[in-house]
C-alpha cells in the first residue's frame, strides 16, 4: 500500500514518545513523515526537524501553521494524517482541529487530560467523520492479541479475576520531580491532567484489562496516594469489578523501587489461568487444572497463533520483537483502515474512542473513590 | 539436645498434614513422636499408630485418655508436648486441655476456627504458664526470615507498598466438593469456621506480610466471592493499610485455574523492592533503583545471609530446601525453645499468640468488610 | 513396613554427607539408625553419636568393630544395613567387610576412588547375594524419573542430542584447598581417586545422562584442565557418544564462578526436547515443534505423572520437595527393596553396580581421553 | 546527520532477510534505501521495488546494471553504499563489483560460502580502499557489548570456560527440507557452502565467543552429524580453546526440537560468570562466588551500563528492545562509521573482515575436525 503522509504535533528535541512515534511509523512501512510542528517556537521547530529529516518547508512554527499550509498544498502531496505527542494536556485542541480541517489523527494516550475535553474531541470525530485512534501500546503486542482471542472464543469459560500491575521506579524520590523533563509535565496537575500514576499508567493497565477480556471496568474502590510534597498521585491500587461479573485488583505505582516497567497481567477463567508480562513479552504462560502449564511464544511462524496474529509479525519465533514493534503494529492497523483494507482480527488494532472514553472514565472514577476514602464508585456514574 | 517426647492428636489415615507436622518433626531431628490419639475412633488410631510406627501401648482412642494416661508416666517417659493437627473446629478443646494437664503445644494455623475459641487457648497459656506455638509454615523459610531481617534493619527504609498473593485451583470446580476429605471440612463453616480460602491461605498471606514487615495489617477493605451453590468464600482480594502507613493488595483463591500453591510476595521500600515466591523458595529477587537486581540464594554457605539463618539451613547453596525443611525449621526452633536454647534471630522462630490473634482478626474483619460491600474496617475495632 | 535397622560408617562432627544420609533416612521413614562408626577414633566416634542420639553402646569405635559386635547382637535388635559415607578410598573395604558379614549395603557414591576396588565390591556383592544400593541423588527427584519415563516410553522418538553440566564454583580460588575439609580430601588423589571434578560431579552428570535416557556413554572425547598448582581436575568438558547412537556434550566443573550447585541437563529426542534444572527440581520444561512449550510440575497430585511417581512424593504440587527429598526417596526405595516390596516402576530407585562400575568406567575414560590430548575414548574398552 | 543512500542486492519478495535489513536501516534512521536489485529477474526485481515503495526508475533487473547505472548518476543523488542480502554463495561477486565501482558494501554474514571468495573480498576491500561490514547481529545487542566491556575491562580476571549454544529446531524433520525456501538454499552445498547449521548459525555463536571474549577461537575438536539423507550437517558440537587458554563448548543444531532460535552463552572468568540469551535479551545475569547474583537490565536510562551503549538504545529501561533493534544497531553503526562520525566504543559496531575471516575459518576448521573424525585442528593451520 502506498504509505500515508503524516505530520506530527510534539516530538521535537529532549521529548521522549515522539521518537517512538516517529520509528513505530517507520517499522510499520505504510507511514511517511512529512511534515511536522515539533515544539513550541519556530526556531526549536525547525532544528528538531532538522535533525529528523523533515522538509524545513514543511516544518512549521506551531499546529496551527500546520494545518492551514498543508491545507493548501495539492491533494496528494499534503499530509492526509495528524500525529499527536504533545503533553495530554494539549491534545483537545490540536485533534479538533485537524479532524476539522480534514486530516485523520493518532493520538497518544490519554486522550485528553479531562473528560470534557475527551468528550469535545469524540464529539468532534463523529461531526467531522475523520478516523481518529489511541495509541494503547501494550494492545498492540502479538500475545496480547492472542489472549484476547483465547478468552473471548469462551473456550476456557468466563472471566473470574484478574491481577494486573504497572510499577515503576522514576518518581520513588523526592528529588525526581527537578531537573526531568518527563517527570516535570507528568506530575503538574495543570499539563497532565489531575491524576498522575494512575492517568500516566494506570490507564495503560485499566486499558489491557478491558482489551484481553473484552469486558468494562464497571466499578472500582481506589486508593491512590503519593509522596510527601506531592500534588498528584505516584501510587495507588484498587479492587475493581468487571461488567461480566469477574473481580480484579489493579496496582500502579511510579515509586516501586526496583520495578522499571513492569506491567504484567494475569487472568483466570473457569479453565485457564492467562499470564504475560510486558518485559518479556514473547511468551505468554497459560496454567491449566490438569494438564501440564503452556508457554506460548511469540513469532511469525508460531503456526497455533491466530492467522492474522501471525501476519502482524516481522519476525520468525525466538528473534524477539518489542516495545517498538508493538508501537508499530498500532500504526500499521490505523494505516491500513485509513486506506480502507480490511481488518481480519476481531478488533481493530487500534485504540477506539470508545476504549479512550473507558479510560477517562476509569480515571475520574478512580479519584472520585480515593478522594472518598476508597468507596466504590460506578463507572457508568462518571460524569 | 535432647529430643522433644511428643504426642499427636489427629493425623490419622487420609490426612494431610498430620504427616508433614511428623515428617517436619523427624527432620528438625528435635523432636520424637512417642504417643498419639490419630483418629476420632479407637480402633483407627491403632492402625494409623501401627502404620506410623508408634509403641501401641501408647497409641489412644481419644486425646483426652492420651492427655491422663500419659501424665501417669514417670516424668522421664511421658510426652513433654503435644502436636495438635485435626480441622481448625476441633484445635481449641486439646489445645486448652493439654495445657492445663502440663503440656506444651504446638497447633496447626488457625489457632482456631473462631475468635473466641482463640482467645480462650492464650487465656489458657497465659494460666498455666505453657508454651504453645502455631506453625505459620512459610515463615519457616530461610530467605523470608532474611526478606524481615533486611527490612526490619532500616537499610531500605519504611516499607511503601506489599502486594502478596496465595493462589490455588484445587476448589475451582462446583464437583470438587464431593469425594475430598480435604474440601469437604474445609468448606464447611460448622468444621474450618465461617471462612474458606481466606481462612485457610488468606490467613498464610497475611501472617506472611506481619512476619516480613514487622507490621500489623490496621485496615481492610475485602471482597470475598464463591461460586455458585458454596457456603464460604473460595475466592478474594482486598486492599490493606499496614501500622507503619504502607499501602497492600492482598488476593487469596482456591479457584485460580493453573495455579497450584502460589504465594507470592513483593514488598516495596523506600530504597529496594524484594519479591519471593514460595513455590522456588530458594532464591529472592531484590530489585534498586541504580543499580542490577539481586538474586539472593538460600543455601547453609551463602555468607551474605545472616549467621543465624544460615545455621538452621541444612544443605549449601544450590541444594533446594523445600517446603518441609520450612516447617521443620518451625519445630526445630520451638523444641529449642522448650529445652531453654537461646534464639539468635529477631523473632521466635514459630507464630506465637499475638501472632495467631492477628490472624484471626484478619478473618474477621475480612468477612466484615466483605458483607457490609467491601468497605473499610479497621482490625483494632475486631471482636 | 518395619524399618530397616542400620549403622552408619563415617558421617561423624563436620562431615557433611553423612547428616544428609540420615536426614534423607528420616524422611523416607523406612529406616532406623541403630549403631555407627563415624569416625577415625573410638572418641570422635563416640561424640559424634551422642550428639547424633545414638545408644552409647552401639556406638563403636571402628567400622570393623561394628560388623563384628553387631553381628553377636539378636537379629532382631542387631543392624541389617550398613550406610557408607566415608571418602572414597575408604568405600571398599567396609562394603566388602559388611557384605561378608551378612549386611546389605547403601554406600554413598562413587562406588570406589578406582576400577579395581569397585569390580572387588561387585564381586562381593555377588558372591555373598547381599544388595548394595549407591545413592546418585539427582536421580531420585520425581520429575528425572518421569523424564525417564517419557523417554524411553518412545513416544518422543529416539535421543537425538544431550547437553548436561554440573558447574559449581566451591573450588574457583586456589586458596581454596586451605583449610577446608571438604576441599582436602575430595582433591586428594590418594583419598578421593585420581579424578576430581570429573569424579566428584561428573559422574553425576553422566549418571543422569544414563539415567534419563536409558542407554550408556559408548564413547567420549574429555578434556580435563586444572588451576595452576593443582594435581587433579577442577574443570573439564567432554563430547560424548550415547550407545543408541545420540550424540551429546557434558562440563563439570568446579571453578565456574557464579554457579553454585548447577546441574542441569537437556535432552532433545525426535518429537521433544526435555530440560530439567537441579537447582529448581520441581519443574521440568518440554519443547515441540508445533505446539507449546510445556512445563510440568512435580507434586503428590499432579495427575498428569506416572502413578509411581506421584506415590513416592509427600506433597501436592506447589509445596516444593528438594534436595532431601530426593536423597530420601533413594534409601526408601532400597528399603522397600530389602523388605521385599514390589517395585512399580522401570528402575529399582537406587543406583545398581552396573550404574556405578558405568560411572566408573566413564571417570576412567575421561581421564585416558584427556591424557592423550583429547581423544576419543571408547568405554567398552576401559580397564 | 544525513542519511546514506544504499541499494539491495536481492531481498524481494518471500526472502526473509532482505526485509530485516530494511527494517533495520529504517530504524537506524540513518540509511535511506534508494534503489535495488531485488530478484534474479527484472519482472521480480521490479514487483518487489513496487511493493517496497522504491522508485521503479531505480529497480534494476541485475545487480550489475544497478551497479553501472547508478555510478552515472549525480554524485548527491546516486547510492553510497550497497546492501547485500543473497544467498551466501552470491555474495563474493557483488561485493567485489561494488567495491570495484566505488560503493561500500554491508553484506549479511557470512562473509562467503568458501574462505578463497572471502579472502577475494578481503583483498578487494584493501585494494579499492572502500569500507564493508558483515552483519552479526546478536553482537548488535546492547547488553552484548556490556558483557564484552565487562569481560575486556580486567575486573573480571581471565575467561577460564565458555559454553555457547545456537539451537533450532526448523530443520528436525526430514521433511522440512521440501517446499521450504529458506531450507532449500540454506542445506544446498553449492548455493550455502558445503557447511550446513555450523555455517548458518555456529559461525553465529562463534563470532558471539570471540566478541564477549575480545579473544579468538584457536584450536576446535568438532562432531557434525546430520539426519539420514541429508548432505550437510543440521547438527554438531565441539570443544575449542581460546586464544588466552581458557576452554569452551559450542553446540550449533537445527533438530533440536523446542528450541526455537536458542542462542546462550555462558562465559566464566576467574571472579565472575556471565550468561546471556538472546531469547531474552533485556536482561544479562552476572554471578559472583560471595554476593548475590545480579541481573543487569538494558535500557536508555540504566545508569550503571556504558555511556555509549546507553546512547545506542533508543527506549528506557522495561521498553523491550529485539532482533530488529539490534540489527538496527549495526547499521546505525556502520553508518556513522560511512560518515566519519566518531566511534565511542571499543569495537566498530559491526564485524570486520578480520571478524568474519575468523568465522570462515571456524566452519573450515569444524568441517576438517568432524571428517577425520573429530580430532583437534588448529585454525591458524586452516587454508
Amino acid at each position: 500500500m502506498k504509505p500515508i503522509r503524516y505530520g506530527m504535533v510534539g516530538g521535537g528535541r529532549g521529548a521522549f514518545i515522539g521518537g517512538i512515534h516517529r520509528t513505530a511509523a517507520a517499522i510499520a512501512g505504510n507511514w511517511r513523515l512529512a511534515a511536522g510542528a515539533f515544539s513550541s517556537t519556530a526556531e526549536k521547530s525547525r532544528a528538531s526537524g532538522a535533525e529528523i529529516g523533515v522538509d524545513p518547508a514543511r516544518t512549521y512554527g506551531s499546529w496551527q501553521e500546520m494545518l492551514s499550509r498543508e491545507a493548501e498544498l495539492p491533494q496528494d502531496i499534503r499530509i492526509e494524517a495528524v500525529a499527536i505527542v504533545t503533553p495530554n494536556h494539549m491534545h483537545a485542541a490540536p485533534a479538533i482541529a485537524a479532524m476539522e480541517a480534514g486530516f485523520d489523527v493518532i493520538v497518544d494516550k490519554p486522550l485528553a487530560d479531562n473528560l470534557a475535553d475527551a468528550r469535545a474531541i469524540v464529539d468532534a470525530a463523529a461531526r467531522t467523520g475523520r478516523r481518529i485512534a489511541v495509541t494503547h501500546t501494550y494492545t498492540g503486542y502479538p500475545l496480547v492479541k492472542q489472549a484476547r482471542r483465547l478468552i473471548r472464543s469462551g473456550e476456557y469459560g468466563p472471566v473470574r479475576r484478574v491481577m494486573v500491575k504497572y510499577t515503576q521506579d522514576w518518581l520513588s524520590r523526592a528529588s525526581d520531580l527537578e531537573n526531568n523533563k518527563q517527570a516535570e509535565w507528568r506530575v503538574d496537575p495543570a499539563r497532565s491532567g489531575e491524576a498522575g500514576a494512575f492517568g500516566d499508567i494506570g490507564t495503560h493497565a485499566a486499558n489491557l484489562v478491558e482489551f484481553i477480556t473484552g469486558e468494562r471496568i464497571a466499578a472500582i474502590c481506589a486508593e491512590l496516594t503519593m509522596l510527601p510534597g506531592r500534588r498528584i498521585d505516584d501510587d495507588g491500587a484498587a479492587l475493581f469489578r468487571l461488567s461480566g461479573g469477574g473481580r480484579g485488583t489493579l496496582t500502579a505505582s511510579q515509586v516501586c523501587v526496583g520495578d522499571i516497567n513492569d506491567l504484567a497481567i494475569s487472568v483466570w477463567c473457569e479453565e485457564a489461568g492467562l499470564h504475560w508480562r510486558q518485559e518479556e513479552p514473547n511468551t505468554m504462560r497459560i496454567g491449566y487444572r490438569d494438564k501440564p502449564t503452556e508457554i506460548w511464544h511469540a513469532g511469525a511462524n508460531r503456526a497455533y497463533l491466530a492467522s492474522d496474529i501471525l501476519a502482524i509479525q516481522r519476525t520468525p519465533g525466538g528473534h524477539p520483537e518489542g516495545y517498538l514493534e508493538a508501537f508499530a503494529n498500532i500504526y500499521a492497523a490505523f494505516g491500513r483502515t485509513l486506506r480502507g483494507m480490511p481488518q481480519e482480527g476481531d478488533e481493530p488494532g487500534f485504540a477506539t474512542m470508545d476504549d479512550a472514553l473507558a479510560g477517562m472514565r476509569f480515571v475520574r472514577a478512580s479519584l472520585d473513590s480515593s478522594r472518598q476514602g476508597a468507596v466504590w464508585v460506578d463507572l457508568a456514574s462518571v460524569e
